[in-house]
Order: structure tokens, then C-alpha cells, then sequence
């Protein structure tokens, strides 16, 4: 399958591999790249020195194109986007901040951009900007998320009408059922992210990766809004933070009960209690952790059986 | 298009018409079923006087099945039932309350009984209570609304995968091509409230569909979670609400800033200011108010263009 997306990415399928903070390292973005996807790593969660010797060892597992998500409200942010510079990264996936602020530095320098978008207002501003395709995500997607709360099969179509560029789905998609239906809604491809996080080859933890397959659906939660919205796994700090808000906390008591690192804590170090994990609400559909190549190849086969059933409806 | 739906409702297509509160009357329910669909009166908005008064208008009205939305924790449900089973309606959509309740006493009197669920563990309940069909709503829905807040994208594969009987998507459906993402991810047929609340024969008060043809993404949120969550366009008795909430307000002062018959004083005496507002994250993708054959024409054109589209993936 050959389009808009497989052509600005140069890759076999029509489907990217979330940037995911203490998931997406160069194992998993080398191994979705060498299956014919779009690897990314998470620069999220990484120091610039080490978000550096993850770009190296990805150029050493893989020949075919991969790139970096980069959240633009990062500390290191100059430093971040010097390295991908130097490094000779091909495409980068920005999020959270002005996509005006980097996109001419990095199509000057030759690479391709694309921005992480929750609403059509950001959908059109990032095509104002230049970018050369956007992400639309989802109210159902893991991890941090938009304010309006649109949801995947209502936001796809609505940017549709709006852009004229490239428009990749996010949130609520894990099999090749899912990327038809957001094929189907307007998007040219597809990102996935929480059906990664339960690879051989995401470096979350296995605990973690263990629940994300025990999953139901029910069990996430968006929560944190004063903060920044983030959908999360229900857990012992997910039950602290609903105690919290009964005495109506303010926002600084909910960014000490947040504290530092609860994150890496969780999704990284395994502490399935204290730590904060962020999944998406389609982990109640995923039931196994297998090689991200595996993934991609079923992903493929079910779009194909899923395109087949369309043939008799 | 004859599948699993079609045969149960004696309809020319999958698509039902939702029963929505100060919208769905007979006119509305009648246009629809004469059309194809399978058309809905909304009990939940109507005495049970005013409800047999639909029924016999909407029989004299068309010839084709038609069915009655009963939302269960109504307070007159006895009366309800009596009347829709004396006037031989053909099919009873039940929600809010039980499954078990009503669905043996309306099946044994020859009705199709659909249960409405917005989650997997409900869906499994209601299947089990012996309905007909589900109708899986997800978080994008207007109105009432689930507390899971699991979105269509998700939902529907996930309640796919836990039930065997036919299975009807509901909730960001408003055109073919939401129509046929529905069904790729599982649905046998659609549910479809927002698209008909911008019809003619609506009995919304025309002020009220003008504002959801003006609507744009992000113009609607889930509030009330802690009486019963429900769907708003925002205007000032959304407003006030958040005002509301920033003291952390009680469940008896949320109870009492609701009042009574905002619902009505909305969106069926069009006041727009301090009415409760109730539709879809979709309404930011419906553009104007047509008769409702025209709305089901184009769907099911739609949805052929759409099937179309696939085959050249």
C-alpha cells in the first residue's frame, strides 16, 4: 500500500510507532522502522546525551527511515533539536508548544515535520506553520491529551474538512480493524502507540507491560486536567489523586501529590502502585506482548481481512 | 444492505434514529421509518399520555416498524410499558436501568428489545438478560453518557469482542463514512442522534438546531459527572456550571443549580442562555438542517462512496 504517508516517510506501510516516554528507545523504533513502519523514539523522558546515543544505535539497527518525538516545552529543547540536527535525523514529531517555534530550523536543515494536534483550531495552525502532515489524536489515547476531550472517530473527520495536508490518526487504534476505520474517517495513517508499549521490544517495564495486557475497558481514566490532562491506568496513585480531588485541591497541592519521576517510576521501574501509567482505553483490546514486528505484520494482515469484510457489506 | 439489523427491525438500512428527549416525536420517527431507517420516538421527554399520542400519530404516519426509546428510571416505566405493549409497537429501546426488568414481559408480548450500554460490562449484561440487540454509546455521545467515558473507537471493537448478538455503534455518527468506521470496527448497524437533531421534523425549537449547525470541535464537554454525566453545547448554564465547580460546590447544589426543565427550556423552548443543551461532539460536523429522508439518502450514499474509497487502499 503506497500514499501520502508511506511517500513523505519512505516506509512500507502507512503506519507510525508512537514516540512514547520510557517505551520508545532505539530497540523498539529500529525494530517497528525494520518492519516497515515509521520508528520513533520518545525523547520525553530522555536527557539530550542520552536521547543522542539512542539516535546512534537506532542508525546502527536500522537502514530504513525513523525519527524523534519531541516535546517542545522540554528544558533542553535547543540542545534536543541541535543533536537530531547533527545526527542527521530524518523526521521529527513535535507535540506540546507552537509548532512555529522549530519547523523552518528543521525543514532547512531537510527534515520532514510533523505535529502532534488534539483539536482542529491546532490541526489548521500547524498547517499554517508549514508542517508537512499532522497528527490528530484522541480523547481515548494514553498519556497526555487535549482540553476539548474530542475523541478519535469525531476529531479525524472534523480536521479532514479543515486541512489539505497529510493527517495521521491517533488514540484508540491497535489492529488493522482500527486503522481501516480511521482510513475510513479521513486520516492517510495511522500512529500507534499503547499496542507498543505491550512489545518484546518497548523498554517499559514488564510489570507494566503485563497490566497493560490485563486491561479491561473502564480501566483509564482521564485525570490531572488543572495540571495538563493525562489518561492513566486506574492504580493506588490513580485512587490517591481521586481522594485528593474530594477536599478540592488546589493546583499546587496536586502537583505535590504528582511529586517527580512518578512516571519513570511507574512505566519505567515497575512500581505498579505509586507510579503513574499511561495508557490509552485500547488496552482493553490488547491481550499479548509480542515482537513490534509481529505487531505490524498483523496490523497489515487485519487491515487486509478487514478491507475484504467492507468488499461484502 | 440486508445484514443482522436490517432482519431485526424489518428495515431497509442499519441505521436507526435515535430517540431523543424534545426532539424525537412522531414526525421525526415517522420521516425516518418511512425513509428506510428504523425510526424512535423518545419516551423520556413525554407523559405517558403524550406518548400514546405519539404512537397513534406516528402509526397513522407510516406503515413502516417504528420503536419507542424508554429510558427505564422513568417514573411513570409502568404506565410506559402498558401503553407501548396495548398500542403494539414493534420495538422498545430501553436505557438507564436494568436490562433484566422489562426485557422478558416486552419480549413475551412479541417486542424487539434493543438495551442501551456504554460499556463492555453492561453490554455482557444486557446480552445476557436476553435483548435482541446492544447499542453501544461511546463518550463523544450527547446527552447522558456513560461513566467509563470509553469513547466509539474503542468501545465497539472491545464490546464486539465480548458479545455475540447484533450490535448497533452509537455515538459521532453522522455521516456514511462514519457509518462504515462503525461497522469495520464491529457494529452491525448505527445509531444516529446529533445528524436528525438538525432535521426538520426534529421538535428541537429551530434556535436550538441552528446553534448545533453553527457548533465547531470542542464546542460541547461532559459535565454533571457526579448527578448523572451528560453532553453540553456550552453556553451560559454550562458556563455557570464551571463557575460552579471552582467552589467545589456539593451534589445538592449542583442538583439545585440544574433545577428543573433546562432540558426542555433549551432545546425545546430554545432558550438558549440558560437551557441544558444536549448533543454530540459530531454536531461540529453538521452543517445544516434537512429533512430527515434527505439525511438518510445522503448517509446511505455516503456510505457507498465511502466503501468505494476502500477498495482503491
Amino acid at each position: 500500500m503506497q500514499n501520502r504517508i508511506t511517500e513523505l516517510f519512505q516506509t512500507k506501510h502507512p503506519i507510525v510507532q508512537a514516540g512514547m516516554i520510557w517505551a520508545s528507545g532505539w530497540r523498539l523504533a529500529s525494530a517497528a522502522s525494520n518492519a516497515g513502519a515509521l520508528g520513533l523514539i520518545g525523547a520525553g523522558s530522555m536527557y539530550p546525551e542520552v536521547l543522542e546515543e539512542h539516535i546512534i544505535k537506532c542508525k546502527k539497527a536500522t537502514d530504513k527511515p525513523f525519527g524523534v518525538n519531541v516535546p517542545m516545552l522540554y528544558p533542553d529543547i535547543d540542545k534536543i533539536m541541535k543533536i537530531i540536527i547533527d545526527q542527521g535525523v530524518k523526521v521529527v514529531f513535535t507535540s506540546a508548544g507552537n509548532p512555529k517555534t522549530w519547523t523552518s530550523t528543521l525543514k532547512e536543515n531537510g527534515i520532514t515535520v510533523v505535529h502532534v494536534v488534539s483539536s482542529v483550531k491546532f490541526a489548521m495552525k500547524a498547517q499554517d506553520a508549514g508542517v508537512d502532515a499532522v497528527v490528530a489524536e484522541g480523547f481515548e489515547a494514553g498519556g497526555h491529551n487535549g482540553r476539548d476531550e474530542t475523541t478519535t472517530f469525531t476529531l479525524i473527520p472534523m480536521v479532514r474538512e479543515q486541512i489539505d495536508i497529510p493527517l495521521i490518526a491517533a488514540g484508540g487504534i491497535a489492529t488493522g480493524s482500527g486503522m481501516l476505520a480511521a482510513m475510513v474517517l479521513g486520516a492517510d495513517g495511522v500512529q500507534v502507540g499503547s499496542r507498543f508499549v505491550a512489545s518484546e521490544e518497548a523498554s517499559s517495564h514488564i510489570k507494566f507491560k503485563e497490566m497493560v495486557v490485563d486491561a479491561r475497558e473502564g480501566d483509564t481514566m482521564l485525570t490531572l486536567k488543572e495540571l495538563a490532562p493525562v489518561r492513566l491506568l486506574k492504580n493506588k496513585f490513580f485512587s490517591d489523586i481521586q481522594e485528593l480531588y474530594k477536599k478540592g485541591p488546589s493546583t499546587d497541592e496536586l502537583k505535590s501529590l504528582l511529586g517527580r519521576a512518578r512516571a519513570k517510576r511507574g512505566m519505567f521501574e515497575g512500581d505498579l502502585e505509586e507510579g503513574e501509567l499511561e495508557i490509552g482505553q485500547i488496552s482493553g483490546l490488547i491481550h499479548d506482548i509480542k515482537p513490534a514486528a509481529e505487531i505490524i505484520k498483523d496490523m497489515v494482515n487485519e487491515f487486509e481481512e478487514a478491507k475484504s469484510r467492507v468488499k461484502t457489506l
